[in-house]
């Protein structure tokens, strides 16, 4: 059986200020990055956003951040290894109580935006991340891209790094992910879309930006939930995946 | 033998903002209410005082508060009672995961502040503490002033309920605190406030401000730890207490 | 010449997070109430929404909060008169900067949220925010509600009262809202809405909800754009009156 | 007459937290950089500290910096051209209020922190300072670090830039500060540190870690007061420029 994770950043709304179709993405994704509260995700939004998960059968993973609200996350902040350590422990903590909560638990890590981003080279951050979840629960899995530094030190810490894919990005030959600054980083075409993480689910490969096939190692696709083109887009890349025969799953 | 509880306040630094001498306060009290990150409280200052209160051999509480970091926590905020559920669960998880890198685990819930004053009468916000706690973990007890109407709302929750008395305040005939507005709400002698508190720990009755000898029910009795004067005091309740036989143990 | 003025909040996007169609809105208010950052408005919102305003010819107005991003400002905050005072004054200064930068200046200030209900009768806090209001500008003029105790206040204090009509809002016939608890406190029928506000333009009375028709002075009528049905209902506003002839402009 | 300014970073209390000995360092100083609430400096705090600049004679500057209360403004944050520009302009607002109602003006910037070091190199945040700067009081000079990227672009703009020695950093012999890194970076002896100070004042020199004089033009010499020796090498150095004939007064 050929089997695939579908995973979308969710519990993104604050306070009075929503983000997201989040109904919409439970009915196409497995897995579920849940705000933590230093992005985004207020407690209440959170804690709504759990329960909302357990009702899917979706599965609950932390989305823990740089502490920025005002930035969402996506602004590299040049804090200590101490500092992020802590932070994103007590993020975890935070997130757990409101899984319980809603009767499941924290099952896997995918660091937020620009810590996502950063923890691909920068080893103090990195380690700090990975030092975090290995403190918090030894047997969490953390969803990073594939080359990431983060990799390598979750390896050695005895962690279980999941790699991931994503649907819309155009790849460079080398696996790379063509950069945002391209004009076609983003690939707009549902057809397209779907026909590439067919291949990477049934084959282990796609097709790069040059039109040649890639190999692609990836237990995991990361949709979008933030607009309504990228909701359908979710939808699209579901049903053809399972027209195609993979059964959408969870990576835990 | 006679037993009773000391508690303080700790863990309320933030970021590059001291407060309190958290080591002095670990050598006079069995219990240490811990910020959790809305009054006070970064995730590195919440880190560091479990260590220390696992190494001093002291017991850790969580200490949630509004969010009002601005205010310290001192002001009533008049949210819903989800809004208060949800942040106070929020405050219980992220602890926990700070307490249990540490070696510990949250041992008691004191409410900080406004929160602790205003769930002497509010139901509502009474309930949405009682019930986070509850859902968090039904076997922590929740640390109160006597009289307080969250006090029946944990007994109906089955929660246990642990009342306190405060070391270096005068109270009226009736056994309520003198209202701070009232030159003489503070004792400020160390040898009067001790010897009130021996008469507590040994004879369940403390002596009023206009002389009389009043019953006191109190588990445990709030210290401070935020002046050095506070310090001072700390160790001269603990010293007197001790000296008149008490045991100063943890009520858990 | 019969004239009024319309008003609507603006600026309270934050960060990554979206509220409200302000493009919308300043094709059909006169004076915009713009968020000073405590409440709603991050410093680039603050900015581009003062840049809009002076591009739509609105007047700009001043929109200060409680101190509170996760309740959105609609939550009483039981501070101090100095903390509301210098609170106020500080969001003044900060959107003075940015009105300046954008070539138009604050013409008016319109407390938000809670803050706008609270000083309707909390004496405390509606002389903290009119002798903030006077400290910086005494020239300015403080839009209120009809009735409430800070428009004594800053008639003592020697700034002008605006009053405001909410055009979607039913009245008793006393001429107070009708509470948001009731089942009829809102008028969902744009024909409804423009006749009412028709009525006070050029009458001077609206018809209650028992359908008397009772006195109403209003130099502003408050309108929405939060939804698309409340811009929707903005635009049939501002036509009706201008069918009837009622000039729409700003009372400074 | 030989003259110099002295200034020191004040107001960086924030709501319970205090910090620094303000009052003592209003004694030694002629120019105070006031915090503006993104770092330190709660409104309250801002206001009770132009009042005291004004009753002490001395000079108020801004004192901006990156958004982050949590580290103190101590650490890069990765922001926008856009976002810094308009970060720092609200900041400005924010500040001139207080100061005006305290019957005084901001009369110079100086960016805290990460944000002026950052500015030293970095030329889209220098960029975005100096614009800010500009865009507020063409008039207003900046207090930066010799040598800074930013002192070139604050030229370019017709913005006066106004350099400052640091009273207890050693310095290499190219000008540049020993790094923090290093064992000597900072000088401990009261005598030794007035004595530089003096040099500077009335020779335009001071002398380097290897012991030779090198030539160093500043109109300021910063000295701090967050700790009691710091305080005491702040009066230190005021009474020996003042011994040796040096007036201590504002560059502007």
């Amino acid at each position: 059986m050929t089997v695939i994770d579908l995973n979308s950043d969710v519990g993104e709304s604050f306070g009075n200020w929503r983000m997201g179709d989040d109904a919409a993405v439970f009915e196409s994704v497995s897995s579920a990055n849940v705000a933590c509260g230093f992005h985004a995700g207020d407690p209440s939004t959170i804690a709504q956003t759990c329960r909302d998960a357990v009702t899917a059968g979706v599965t609950i993973g932390a989305h823990p951040a740089y502490r920025d609200l005002a930035g969402f996350g996506r602004r590299f902040l040049d804090c200590s290894y101490t500092e992020l350590f802590d932070d994103v422990l007590y993020q975890l903590g935070a997130l757990q109580a409101m899984a319980r909560a809603a009767g499941s638990d924290i099952r896997y890590v995918k660091p937020h935006g620009a810590l996502y981003n950063t923890i691909v080279r920068h080893e103090v951050h990195a380690k700090a991340v990975i030092d975090a979840v290995r403190t918090f629960d030894k047997d969490l899995p953390v969803l990073l891209l594939p080359g990431a530094v983060a990799l390598d030190i979750a390896a050695d810490a005895g962690l279980r790094g999941v790699t991931e894919a994503f649907a819309d990005r155009n790849y460079n030959p080398d696996g790379t992910l063509v950069s945002r600054r391209e004009a076609n980083a983003v690939i707009h075409d549902p057809d397209q879309v779907t026909a590439n993480m067919v291949r990477l689910a049934t084959q282990g490969t796609i097709t790069a930006v040059d039109g040649t096939e890639i190999p692609m190692s990836a237990e995991s696709i990361c949709v979008h939930g933030d607009t309504p083109g990228a909701v359908a887009m979710a939808r699209a890349v579901r049903a053809g995946l399972e027209s195609a025969g993979v059964t959408i799953q969870s990576f835990v």
